[in-house]
Order: structure tokens, then C-alpha cells, then sequence
């Protein structure tokens, strides 16, 4: 039995400081994902100030945080065999992450993020796809998606083309066996190139949604948040939508759940999203309540901004405890 | 003209935190630095924790320090030539400091420093050498050993076979241009396994030289700091000598200066050594005093270990201007 089962872009992540002058300098929209080529990686790497890698990828983040909060946890993502997809697999094993996708060989090299961050503590991410632009349906092995209680799947897995069969692949495969189906909305860039996709899959396919304020407006193409929740409310049966300090709230057809945020020092946004949805899930398969799925969320993500990169530093094993 | 030249083992660190009893079941001395092969290195790989990857090496951290202060900085050290070694090389450049040795190609990969980082702030390194085995001679460009005022070494160099060749040209090349020799005992297991040559090189090859108190007392083969401190004023023209919370003394045949530590929250001590050097150095070249070297080191230090790693987090462009 699996808690949670992870599918996204495996991506190693390497974490500057820079001031704004630097994203205006390189044309870089801050807080969004922006996907850059090989070229643009090296020219960016080298203009770039020291970095720090770590393990990322929202979905793989998402696994990690949930794993650390004692959820069962497997991972689906694509990394290459070289140095960095070795580092990637060991930290999802190492937070006790399930992760066995075959590495690509003799292709493009591991994936990796390029992310500024600015003395407000946003994080302005630069993509370069690697490797994962090969995850393909043959990856999504049918035995773990049918016996894993929720399948999260992060909407910047929607710009490697191959990947939305596979997507599609493993919700059909979870319904089949009777299993939730997550979705992150990720990025309102990324709802933009891919809007009819996510339409269709919000309405059909998703039962639980996680998005915030800008990429559940963009989703609806409204300018109130009000309308974005009316909207998804009609669409799936669970959204959770986090507004920053603002917090969260949850929407079912029948409820409205507003949750506060915790109390944090922010450093580092990176993986703020990520870790929401890893509280969320991992109290949901616990059998808590919506409120306390929330508190748990807010409690992750309030962990991760406390610190640069998007693991947790922190023990949070008694996390869901606490609770009561 | 260059400040400092820093000659040594270029490494990446993987940084974990564990616990006591993970060092006890690996055979680890904590605090101290063992060397382990390609496939210990794997195994510890394995059963460590989730890491953070950072560019290291001790003389590297201090060229990296110095350069972030101010300081004209250049860098002899051997990456492979991989996807670590361009981490290496991109972190050294993006500092400023001056890094052209040639990489391995072929041959063994970039060294890499597993460090296990215990609750007390406390750090324990496990190096795997790699390509740092293949630095000799050959990499020393006399030309820029010219122009550096300060050629500054590791005592870990001493490790890798070819490099004590290397030292020893830096070492005659710097003294034939009229310049300083500096040297770093690094590590009191370094000092034992080399102490014959350390003794050597202390009495008629260096000019500056830099330990801590297991270090010094292990190079004199001594029970005291006090009969360490009268040895090494016979030996050198200039120590620095470190002794964590106590601050340091700085000792020369005429002079004895006690600089207190700089106030610090201890998160991770990973470079704190390296960082005092760097401290200690830029303010040297800079032509501040003694005592202003020594609290340039404490201050440095002190930024250092406030952090996980061993590279400066915070902008230390005007910290030697900031002491007047």
C-alpha cells in the first residue's frame, strides 16, 4: 500500500542569490517558471552568482516533504545517468521515497532549475528539461499507481510533450483501481500554454486540486478570485487554494474552509506550493479532516520558506502527530 | 597583481545532518576528515541522508572567502572534467576568483567531501580524492605565483602523492619573486599522517602559517598550546592560531595578540578554519594590522558557520572597509 505516488519533472535544482537588477537584466518574469534550452542554461549558469545544488522537481518536493512526515511515498520522473541524476535518486531514496524509473541513457543530461533567488525571498526558476523531456507512458507502471491511494501529478509534467500520455495513462489506471487522482496547477505561465489541457482535466479527470490565487484565476481566465472559486467548485470535488500569508481555502461542493497561514521567517519561497500539498496529502491519506489537511500544509509549507531550497531541514516525522 | 593565491584539493561537498550515533556506526572521529576510496565513498552515499551539494575544499572555501571581501584572487586546483567539476569551476569563477587549471579528462571523477553535520554544529568529512590525485607540477603556473602576494596551501594537498612536488615549486617560485608562503595544517589526522614533511615545510619554507590548537600541538608533538605557541615562534615569522569559541592568537618571533571570536550562532562550523585564513589574509594584503587581520578572520568565520556550508551566504564586500 502506497500513501502517495509523486509524477513530474525530476530536476535538480541550483539556488543563487541576486537582486532584482539581475531578472531584469536577463528578462525574467520573478516568481514565475520559465523553460530555457541547453544553450540558455550555460549562458545563464555562467552570468549566474555561486550556487547551491539540491534535489527538486515540484512533485518529487512534494514526495519528499510527505515522506518526511511518515506518508508511504513513491516516485515517478526522469533522470539521466550522469552525476546529478545519481544525486536526485539518492535524496528520494534517502527520504524513503520509493523511486525506481529507469535513468535515460546516452541522451540529454538530468534536468536542472536555475533559480534566483531575491532578498524578498521570491524564487525566479529557469528550466532546462534534460532528460525528462523522454518520461513517456511506458514509465508509469500500472502495479504502483493501483495500489497508491492518491496519484499527484505536478502541471509542469504538461510541457515535456510526451508526458501527458502518460498522465492520462496513470489517471485512467488510478480510477480504474479506484484511487484519487491529484493535480498542481504549478505555474500561471504554464496554465497558459497548456489551458485546454488542464480545462479538460479539471473537469474529468482530477479529484483533488491544488493551485494558487494566480494560477486558479489564470485557469478561468477571470480577474476575481471569487469566480475562480465558484468555478472549480463545479469542476472537481476537492480544490485546495493557497493565497500566500493569506493562507488557504478549501473549496468542496458543499464547503469553504479558510485556513491560516503559519508563522514564518521567509527566506526562500522555493517550494512553498510543494510543500502545501505534501501537508495536505499526507493528513489526507491519514484519515484527518480537511481543516487539519490544511493546518498540515501550511505547517510544511511554513517549514520550507524558513530556508534556502525546498527539502525540508527540519524533523518533521511528529508533524501530523501534533495534531491531536 | 594578485592577493592570494590558494593551491589545493578541489571538491565538492555533499552536506547532510545526522545524528551521534550515525557517525559511531561508521567508524567516524567527529570533527575530523577521513580519507575513504570510490566505492566507501559510494556506500557512505548510500547511507546517508538527503544532501546539499556546495562547492568546497578548504584552500578553495578560503580563495572563495577572501575574493567575496575584496581580495584579488587566483586558484590552482583539479576537477574532472564532469558535471561536478563545472559546478566547481562555475562557483570559483562566479566569485571572481581567477580558476584556469586544465580539468581531467578520462580519468577519475571531481573529488567530493561527504560531510555528515551533527546537532551541535559539528562537521565530519569523509573525502573521496578523485581527480585532486592527479595535481602536479605540471598545473603550477609560475607566472601567476609571481604575482600573488600571498600563495596560500592546504595541508590536505599533502594527501594526493604528486601534489607535494607541487607545493614545494609554488613554494620556491613565490620566495624567488620576493613573495609570501602561506600554510594551512587543515586537519590534526593530516598532521600525523605527514608530519615529518609539515615539520619541514613549518621550518624553512613558510612564512605564514595557520591551525588550530589539535593541529599546532599535534604538529610539535605536544600536550600544551602553551609549549606549541613557543615552538612555532621559532619556526615561522607569523601564526595565526585558532581555538574556536576562545577567538585566536596571533604569534610572531616578537609579538603575541589575543582576538577574541566574533559573536556567532553556530549552525554548521563546515569552513570555519578556512574562512579565518580568508579573513585573515585579505585583510594582510589589504595592509590592515595584525589585530585587524585577526578580527577580519574572526568576523569571516563567524559568517560562516552561521550557515549550512562552507561559502559565504552574505555580501562581505564591506567588511575589511567596516573595521576603519
Amino acid at each position: 500500500m502506497i500513501d502517495l505516488l509523486g509524477i513530474g519533472n525530476a530536476i535538480v535544482d541550483v539556488v543563487s542569490r541576486a537582486d532584482d537588477a539581475f531578472l531584469s537584466r536577463h528578462d525574467m518574469h520573478k516568481g514565475g517558471m520559465m523553460l530555457i534550452d541547453s544553450a540558455a542554461a550555460s549562458a545563464l549558469y555562467d552570468a549566474m552568482p555561486p550556487g547551491i545544488e539540491s534535489s527538486g522537481g515540484s512533485a518529487a518536493n512534494t514526495c519528499a516533504v510527505a515522506a518526511a512526515m511518515g506518508a508511504r511515498v513513491a516516485y515517478i520522473g526522469k533522470v539521466a545517468d550522469d552525476q546529478l541524476g545519481g544525486v536526485f535518486q539518492h535524496d528520494m531514496r534517502a527520504t524513503g521515497v520509493s523511486f525506481s524509473t529507469a535513468p535515460l541513457t546516452g541522451g540529454a543530461p538530468t534536468a536542472r532549475c536555475l533559480i534566483l533567488v531575491t532578498p524578498d525571498g521570491q524564487r525566479t526558476m529557469n528550466t532546462f528539461l534534460g532528460a525528462c523531456v523522454t518520461l513517456d507512458e511506458s514509465d508509469i507502471d500500472p502495479a504502483v499507481v493501483a495500489q497508491a491511494a492518491v496519484t499527484y501529478m505536478e502541471g509542469y509534467l504538461f510541457d515535456p510533450p510526451a508526458a501527458q500520455a502518460a498522465f492520462y495513462k496513470a489517471a485512467k489506471l488510478a480510477h480504474a483501481a479506484g484511487r484519487k487522482v491529484a493535480l498542481s496547477l504549478s505555474d500561471a505561465f504554464c496554465v497558459n500554454r497548456h489551458r485546454a489541457a488542464f480545462r479538460d482535466l479539471v473537469n474529468g479527470h482530477v479529484d483533488i486540486l491544488f493551485a494558487n490565487e494566480t494560477e486558479i484565476t489564470a485557469l478561468y481566465e477571470t480577474n476575481t478570485w471569487d469566480e475562480a472559486a465558484a468555478a472549480v467548485r463545479q469542476d472537481v470535488g476537492l480544490a485546495a487554494l493557497t493565497r500566500s500569508e493569506a493562507g488557504s481555502t478549501i473549496v468542496t461542493p458543499t464547503e469553504t474552509i479558510q485556513i491560516a497561514a503559519a508563522p514564518a521567517r521567509v527566506v526562500d519561497t522555493t517550494g512553498a506550493g510543494d510543500a502545501y500539498a505534501a501537508g495536505f496529502l499526507a493528513g489526507l491519506t491519514a484519515g484527518k479532516s480537511l481543516a487539519q489537511c490544511g493546518q498540515l500544509g501550511s505547517l510544511a509549507a511554513a517549514e520550507i520558506i524558513g530556508h534556502y531550497g525546498a527539502r525540508p531541514e527540519a524533523d518533521l516525522s511528529r508533524m501530523i502527530a501534533s495534531l491531536g
